[in-house]
């Protein structure tokens, strides 16, 4: 079995495709529209994509693919983003003058390397495990990189630090997908439903009462946002997570409820999701 | 006056800085929480963040300052970001080996510079603008950026290609931020409000009450997040954007009516919001 991720062997999104498929190997892809074209044509088995993180909000482009590719969520759990430095074997802190990453990652962990590496410069790379390989392939002990431990492991790296990111809530969430209808591959442990939905015009009020087609029957919300339809003023797409399986049958009449006030609504999972990792 | 921005000169955030605020001196700031402080602390007058796109949703990290500092938002806009190809004077797209920018940026216009540059390669750089400024400063012809427009004016470079971004759905909204509460501050053509609470536990269906509030007084929601707070299983922080003002009856009556269901609420402003650009 293979599962995609987006990126570089040693990105964050290669140790959660480790994390959630242990048992499958897995590949690169460029984009995430060709990881969503991979699953969808079955040339993969499964996908792994970030879909939001604690810092940066929701990955909606990846909203988008969901929405519109033949797949469906079949897990999701949110992993702690820890940071390491990284060089080549022999580097210690005092010898480093370049730190290479990607600029999310640089900023991240801005305090670290001002506080601990005063002469080095941060120098910006395409992807953080990039960096990695760039700074194994140079062997130069005046390079270094942040990157996952994985990275390091995947590019014969030392770790000289690790969780160095300035702010420690610094989570993302991931999702495992697969091809073909969330309505034909409800998982049998689903603690989580998600949907997105954009709502008939003209019904005044139509926001509260596509919320109140779960409040009614007593069913929790667990993740709620909203987001222009760029093209078309004015129209939103929502995107919930109820907390429940698309097995249970009020749920399911809840989302039958739904199409009464949505001009477009597309189950997107029935999936487990584990809670959020505490430390 | 001068107005923050966090960036390099010739950044996006400098282009809708000076959008919002035409009478100010842009200033550069290195980061988010050095551009809230300086806001706060009243170094400058006011600040321009973004706080959402179309692509890569909210900027959370951008919503925590505006909860733990002393400003408010006092205009809001959604802005189209429009990349374009620069080079020194005197290069084709035949000379171009490299094309340096942002990595979002790059993987942004992939499409443009694989169909049309296919013998350059993508370079990472920190952000848009100091790839401009870097590729200026080299004046090499094998050498191009992809940044704003202001930036190629700021650095003296030549656009050989405008709008070269893939995905034509690609938005940027941007908070202008003063210091001081927002209560104090409502702008007299204030079309929305934008609060932020945590709801207490153990209040049965308390995020539908919470919604109740406004639905009840026919108010509408433009905007609706929420996002766990970590290091706090199971609590949820809510982003809602109101249509209306603060200085209207009914909307300061569902405010108050919100605070029996929360735990922590602060009112981040009440400011005129221009519609979203159609093109």
């Amino acid at each position: 079995m293979t599962v995609a991720f987006q990126g570089t062997a040693g990105a964050y999104s290669e140790a959660a495709a480790a994390h959630l498929y242990p048992e499958a190997t897995p590949q690169p892809c460029d984009t995430f529209a060709d990881l969503f074209e991979a699953v969808a044509n079955k040339t993969v088995q499964a996908g792994v994509v970030p879909i939001e993180n604690s810092l940066f909000g929701s990955v909606h482009a990846n909203y988008d693919h969901l929405r519109t590719h033949d797949v469906h969520i079949e897990v999701g759990q949110f992993m702690r983003i820890r940071h390491c430095l990284m060089a080549p074997s022999g580097t210690t802190r005092d010898t480093i003058r370049t730190v290479h990453s990607h600029p999310q990652a640089l900023g991240q962990c801005q305090n670290y390397v001002a506080r601990t590496l005063p002469d080095a410069e941060p120098v910006a790379a395409y992807d953080t495990a990039g960096a990695a390989r760039a700074v194994a392939k140079s062997d130069d002990r005046t390079q270094a990189a942040i990157a996952s431990k994985q990275a390091a492991i995947e590019y014969g790296l030392t770790v000289l630090a690790e969780g160095i990111e300035d702010h420690n809530g610094n989570y993302t969430r991931f999702l495992g997908i697969r091809a073909g209808e969330a309505e034909d591959h409800v998982h049998p442990q689903a603690n989580r439903t998600s949907v997105v939905f954009a709502l008939r015009e003209n019904v005044p009020g139509a926001l509260f009462k596509s919320l109140a087609v779960f409040a009614l029957r007593e069913l929790d919300l667990c993740k709620m946002e909203s987001r222009p339809q760029f093209g078309t003023p004015g129209q939103y797409l929502f995107y919930v997570d109820v907390a429940g399986s698309y097995a249970d049958t009020p749920l399911r009449r809840a989302l039958g409820h739904l199409h009464e006030l949505t001009t477009e609504q597309k189950l997107l999972g029935a999936y487990h999701e584990a809670p959020i990792p505490t430390s």
